[in-house]
């Protein structure tokens, strides 16, 4: 076998500058089903470690927020999104943008009758599940997609929105769709005023 | 808050049926990025569950079988790849056409000088890696990407090829590249033969 050996590595780290979200898009693109199967078997590792189901979704929550701070930075970059001055806003941006972008879907957003910084994003299709066919037995409380929630927490508060982030209704538990609340704690305006004064 | 309660979750299990390439690819794409980041979150799991590199190899090999005698199902529905004539074949699809679709990147093909079942699948590359600086410290000798020698290793057997499948080299490592080898064990024409009698 003849192997090249002085070759050098070209750097081959992301290119952060990217211009717009197109090329960025055509370069970083891949087939989301092996991601997919892979997601499964890190939640069917933590099943294994964790007993109680809530210690799986937290841990998989932390693990999404971890994930968050750092695609943001990735998706400021390749989105060309500007600061939001909403939440409507924001929260249009992560349905449109960002869950197109990172999981090649579009969940509709709604909003709250009763409080104004309370949204949902509804995902008819959730590509997380595509493989799978129910919970496994004896996890009636896992929440199979946590991960997704700790990704829009982790991302959020890097652009200064601290939010909570939980799925609302849940396909795999028998829901007629998947909904993930999105609460904003923080008031856009408040921190502007906190800032002006 | 209105929410539509009473529609009907469509059947939204990937379409196995998908007639090619092209339109399966629009379908199911996804920024890779996410990919990356979860695939660090779950090797970071493997070496908090277990303290020898060794184990945690062996845990993502064996993770990645799995995933690969199930993604072999969705590569062909969606690739309209027919049966291979020889390994040199077998090997190019993988390169050409799985790496591609699945990761995003086309790696270089050898073969090895004195042996005719022995191929180096050479990745400039690695975008598994492009959120890793470099190994966690005392994890010397993880094979960090060690899941995608599971996945060839499982697709190929699906398709009736034992193969040993490896990392030769690892930029991760110090190596200029990052080399997957793949030795066959069976010979396809060992079947053949063996069929006919």
């Amino acid at each position: 076998m003849s192997r090249p050996t002085n070759r050098r590595q070209d750097n081959h780290k992301i290119d952060w500058h990217l211009p717009s979200i197109s090329s960025s898009a055509s370069a970083h693109h891949m087939s989301r089903e092996l991601f997919v199967l892979t997601y499964g078997a890190l939640v069917a590792q933590l099943c294994k470690d964790y007993e109680k189901d809530e210690d799986v979704n937290k841990y998989l929550e932390r693990m999404g927020y971890n994930i968050g701070i750092r695609l943001i930075e990735d998706f400021l970059a390749h989105s060309a999104v500007r600061k939001c001055r909403s939440y409507s806003e924001t929260v249009d941006v992560i349905a449109q943008i960002a869950f197109k972008m990172y999981l090649g879907i579009t969940p509709g957003v709604s909003c709250s009758n009763t409080s104004e910084n309370e949204f949902f994003l509804i995902l008819d299709k959730n590509p997380l599940v595509d493989f799978v066919e129910e919970l496994p037995a004896g996890r009636s409380s896992l929440c199979y997609c946590n991960l997704l929630c700790g990704v829009i927490r982790g991302a959020l508060e890097m652009v200064h929105l601290a939010a909570e982030v939980t799925f609302v209704q849940d396909s795999l538990k028998g829901d007629d769709m998947t909904e993930i609340g999105i609460t904003f704690t923080k008031k856009l305006e408040d921190k502007k005023h906190r800032r002006n004064k």
